[in-house]
């Protein structure tokens, strides 16, 4: 029995998501039925979080575990061999048997792209969240760094989640600008269903001046989802980064590469 | 009468090039159909140059003459209302009526765009041409260099080429590195079909060590197609920008806006 560690990219675009469901595409899916190809096993590959429909990833980590072991590199290659363009393996290493992607995350970095500008360049497409008028990005950055600390978020979680301690910690939360696109970077504990893009639709409500930067507190406090913005568009979110407890992700000193 | 000069980008991969061809969709007859549908007017939209299926543009120069004026302005904006996403009028303006895209046109950059790494990110994907093994820059960019001056390019020129000059003046013509990007940029007063590809394939070939950097007067002086190397593929091609002679851009001093 072995453990692989598996760094991913996929561009979000043609896929329902992460997760395996009945009947639709996901990345979650794909990864397996390649796997499948390459070692002939039925594995299943367990992700540090979900990303919605048309979410893309730059850093998604999953683990993946074989009844015979096959050399790191030969085992990247070849699923990058048989996987689709739009999913890529960037890094795949043995890991110990007790490391688990989702269980183990300790903190996971959003970023969320727009582009604020009278034309979208093509070659963005299906890449960023589109805003035409004008954004206030001062005003951004000031309400998103109210979403630092320790918070209930149910008001900006999906009506539908059905988790029950929506406390999390966010780490950092900022607005940033470079010629004509805002980035919102966010870095948390954890993130609940809809979390990261409730709040970049509530800040970029900011950004236009339909909202208040001290409407944050208030929306926070009121623990109803209707109280803050509208879903942002899956377009513009990248799962950027998982971190682990650097223990975990280590091989035990009896293992053997 | 009025004219109007276009600087149009897209993304060519779902495109059968520029040149409207019966039965295939070309970037030529998307704008074509665009001025119709908002001017309602059957007008020509003539390009600076064509560029081939999958090849894309950062700044494709065009004009189009219309029969009524309508400020430059609002004519920008309702032919990107209707455009597809993957072509875009990034600048537009009223110019003098003897202005022509084509052969005014004094000076082109192409830039071809390879990623040398293991993994080709996804998104990525359409956008570059794709290296496995490792290149040897500086053997390509003196290679390049070569190319610079005034010489008869029939040897990079497609088969199939009918233009009877073949000499072309090649003002710049480098390869650089960015990361794991090389990027071949060239400039010249004019391209043969294919010379930037064929270019791009043989100094490829100079980076894998296939040939040498002293091949390239060679392969210049036989005038044989032949001994060139392979045509690159056209994803990573880009047309960079189009150089006009400053007056004939200009309006004429009786013209108003």
């Amino acid at each position: 029995m072995v453990k692989y560690k598996l760094t991913i990219q996929y561009l979000g675009t043609r896929f329902s998501g992460w997760q395996i469901q009945k009947d639709r595409k996901t990345v979650q899916q794909t990864l397996k039925e390649a796997v499948t190809r390459v070692t002939g096993e039925t594995a299943s590959v367990v992700g540090a979080g979900r990303t919605d429909a048309g979410v893309h990833a730059l850093e998604q980590v999953a683990h993946l575990r074989l009844e015979s072991s096959m050399p790191a590199r030969r085992l990247q290659r070849a699923l990058n061999g048989v996987l689709p363009a739009d999913i890529r393996v960037k890094r795949l290493a043995r890991v110990s048997l007790v490391f688990h992607a989702q269980k183990d995350a300790v903190k996971k970095r959003y970023v969320y792209r727009i582009v604020n500008d009278q034309v979208l360049s093509p070659f963005l497409k299906g890449l960023v969240c589109h805003i035409f008028p004008k954004l206030d990005v001062g005003a951004m950055d000031a309400a998103a760094r109210l979403f630092e600390g320790h918070h209930d978020f149910t008001a900006f979680a999906a009506s539908t989640t059905t988790v029950k301690d929506r406390h999390r910690t966010v780490f950092r939360s900022q607005v940033r600008k470079r010629g004509t696109e805002i980035r919102y970077e966010v870095e948390a504990d954890g993130f609940l269903h809809h979390m990261v893009r409730n709040m970049a639709g509530t800040l970029i409500e900011v950004g236009t001046g339909k909202r208040q930067v001290a409407d944050i507190g208030r929306i926070l406090e009121s623990g109803d989802r209707r109280q803050a913005g509208v879903t942002a568009p899956p377009e513009g979110l990248y799962l950027a980064k998982v971190w682990y407890g650097k223990p975990k992700t280590r091989l035990s000193a009896g293992s053997t590469l």
